[in-house]
């Protein structure tokens, strides 16, 4: 199970149960269906977004059954027949799923997972489902977005004491690696992904001395390599950066090969990183470390940079684990066909909001290339066959009378791949900084125009003849 | 350990860590200190905030250890000596805390937790503590402002789907259910917490099916009791409703003791909920029960019952769980006292930003009642004894020279109480019930000022002269 729970079964909405047992109870929930996970919108300002939670998804279906306290829950709750109990006792999921792997740029309303299975099991996964692809997927675009905006520096993540409780901390630590941070303060996730952790001081280091120059020369006693000192918990230009300085000089005449290195939290972190860049490079410390945090994100990044700031580190918290400004993508979990007889069927739903219908029928994603550089997405029906040649006619969804050729595509790309058959996964597990350096590569094929901080523009997501086709004639039927 | 997990030692910040093996390398992990916790700013047009989190933090203090595969994994990293490691081997929290019940209601710059024990311990909690406290505390407080708006509705919590991870859905419906949610939609809440679980049907439940009608009655044929039909899949007003009237009436006809019940998820729900009240009642269903969703808060909620809606019961979800207005509650844990030979000596933090400053010393919490509403709250030292007469002279905080008198407090209380004394809990666990009576109970304590949506007062929060004159002369010291 994720993140070491063995017992997630019940963390799902009650309605998933009910509406299982239902199906079970009017002799459905064997019946095929085919759901399919996508997002309507990307956060504001933003022109693509990094897809991630996959990993965990795959484990907790793998892992997925009751345990008898589970059971006698449920029993307890009186809503449930001794029937579906039953049912439960024997869960395993079964089901087919395809997805885009971990670190795919992905954009809104394109199908990122697509999961097939008996009606009662499919229908049962979908609050997990959301509940880790959403806030991975989140976390990840924040990341991505911020270390744009840092220019290839690192980015440390610092958000575990603002995260949304243990697993906010620790999935977000994930999410954020993949989606380009350099390593987390989060030691558990060091101990379980993998992934570099760091860290520097606390103000209570600093306080916790009657000096301020003692605290510096006690932590250098203990950590003389890579040695961070926190300057800013009295003054920082007056006392933090000469004191820290002084620490610097008395481990160079020591004999220590040391790198001059400060973290500024509080004040004008301009002005402050060139006094402290100019201190100690002419004290003979040349490319010196200087660390910036206190509630940055990446417009205050881009600004410091622009204006000059000697920062060449950033420590990011509460602004990327929660993703501050949009704190949940709005990702759902939509059927899209059931099997009939006559085989798949498609199903929408239809809204007084047109923004909210959904296409019918299982689908594939096609990515479009020229010159390397990705040029549109083509969402298909999972039958249709890649066009051979590179040039065919799509629609714009919201517009499904509307024809636009895509010409002169290099290559197409399936996007969609299977990654579990029969409940078993297909292929190996990807090691994290596979997913990370896909994420990267993906970025950098990124046209510069969505990669801005304001306005990006928007990447074009067409639709296939015949799922507009199918998706017109769905819409007749049921008006 | 919270929420199921045996492991969660290492979900500290990588600095608490280093600190702590600072402290011991230099002798001083054994030195005692007091660190307190507190939040400087409510969330946005918010009066109050509701303390939660407490029983987690407790829970996790008095369980904490290091397993030898933490212990290998901390050595791997090379970060630390043998010496630490041994120590994290032995490692059991032994201090002392102090704290405001959980279903508080709490304001900003008040110390609301208190915690006194060897320095490397009262260190390395740091981490865990802020995010358990600061989540928490953030949830139960935008649900309050959520069912203040609801005026008595039910509110049911549906936000796991876009919590941040399976715990900040877990430990967020906990919270949510302090602030005053009657239910929730997360079975595993209402399985560890014993909170009511509740839940409707999904779209999807619908569109399996071929015909809307023939979706309710399959429904109303598994669960005839507590039906509640979602109506919105194609055509509320057209569709949905007028085949969930026929549906109760086909139950009624059963000889049913029915209650009509439906779900609006999109379009006005303003005039849907009047025409489906009306439907209801014309057809005989008295008190039908109509219950809204679709990423509501508590804005909106009040603007529809201003409107008039006809709607007694809310589903409210990502709004709620992920506070989405203000998704961080920034609280701190700062060292605000070292004990010496001397005694307690404090200590406090300067800022080039004047609202950063900290408050030094050990503290105490006293709340103030006039004719049974609070008037104002005065943080104190520790061993200051609590005034016995009604009137006494304390100073603003910021303007510390500033005295005012506080005159014809019926009465104080003690808000800050010991929970933890050498690392064993001090007393017995509560229930949640009582936690979230407490919270009803404070919040209807409140002056009616503090609880609007908007524009709220500010509840006055004083220092006693004593603290006021300790924080002049260190902050002389300092200078």
């Amino acid at each position: 199970m994720p993140n070491g729970r063995k017992d997630l079964a019940l963390l799902v909405d009650l309605y998933e149960l009910t509406m299982a047992a239902g199906y079970k109870a009017i002799g459905r929930s064997e019946q095929r269906a085919c759901f399919e996970y996508f997002f309507r919108e990307l956060p504001p300002d933003t022109g693509f977004a990094v897809s991630a939670g996959l990993e965990q998804l795959l484990e907790f279906l793998e892992q997925l059954c009751f345990s008898e306290e589970d059971l006698e829950y449920l029993e307890s709750t009186a809503i449930f027949s001794r029937g579906f109990l039953d049912y439960l006792r024997d869960f395993t999921f079964s089901g087919n799923v395809w997805a885009v792997p971990e670190g795919t740029v992905v954009f809104p309303g394109e199908p990122l997972v697509r999961v097939e299975g008996p009606l009662g099991q499919v229908q049962l996964i979908e609050t997990f489902l959301l509940n880790t692809l959403n806030y991975a997927t989140l976390v990840a675009t924040k990341a991505a977005r911020i270390c744009l905006a840092a220019e290839g520096d690192p980015v440390m993540e610092f958000g575990l004491r603002r995260a949304h409780g243990p697993d906010g901390g620790l999935s977000g630590s994930r999410a954020a690696y993949i989606g380009g941070v350099s390593s987390t303060s989060n030691v558990l996730a060091g101990k379980e992904y993998g992934i570099p952790i760091s860290g520097t001081q606390a103000h209570s280091w600093v306080m916790s001395f009657d000096e301020e120059l003692e605290a510096f020369r006690a932590y250098a006693g203990v950590f003389p390599e890579k040695l961070v000192l926190l300057v800013d918990t009295y003054d920082t230009a007056g006392s933090g950066l000469p004191k820290a300085l002084k620490v610097f000089q008395e481990l160079r005449d020591k004999g220590r090969n040391v790198r001059a290195a400060v973290r500024l939290d509080s004040g004008d972190l301009v002005s402050l990183s060139k006094l402290a860049y100019r201190m100690f490079t002419e004290a003979g410390f040349g490319n010196p470390l200087i660390v910036a945090s206190g509630d940055l994100d990446e417009r205050q990044i881009a600004q410091l940079k622009q204006q000059g700031a000697k920062i060449n580190c950033w420590g990011v918290g509460t602004q990327l684990i929660t993703s501050y400004n949009y704190p949940a993508l709005g990702g759902v979990y939509k059927l899209s066909a059931v099997e009939r007889e006559s085989g798949w069927v498609g199903r929408m739903k239809v809204s007084s909001s047109p923004e909210k219908l959904t296409l019918p029928g299982r689908k594939r994603l096609w990515r479009c290339f020229r010159e390397n550089l990705c040029i549109a997405d083509v969402i298909a029906l999972a039958d249709e066959e890649q066009p051979a040649k590179s040039e065919f006619s799509v629609a714009v969804p919201g517009q499904l009378d509307q024809r636009k050729k895509i010409e002169a595509a290099a290559r197409c790309q399936e996007l969609l791949k299977p990654v579990m058959s029969a409940g078993k996964r297909a292929g190996e597990q990807e090691s994290l900084s596979e997913i990370r350096q896909r994420a990267a590569k993906a970025i950098e094929l990124l046209p510069p125009n969505l990669k801005r901080l304001d306005n990006p523009q928007r990447y074009p997501v067409y639709v296939s003849d015949r799922l507009a086709k199918l998706t017109q004639q769905l819409l007749t039927d049921i008006e």
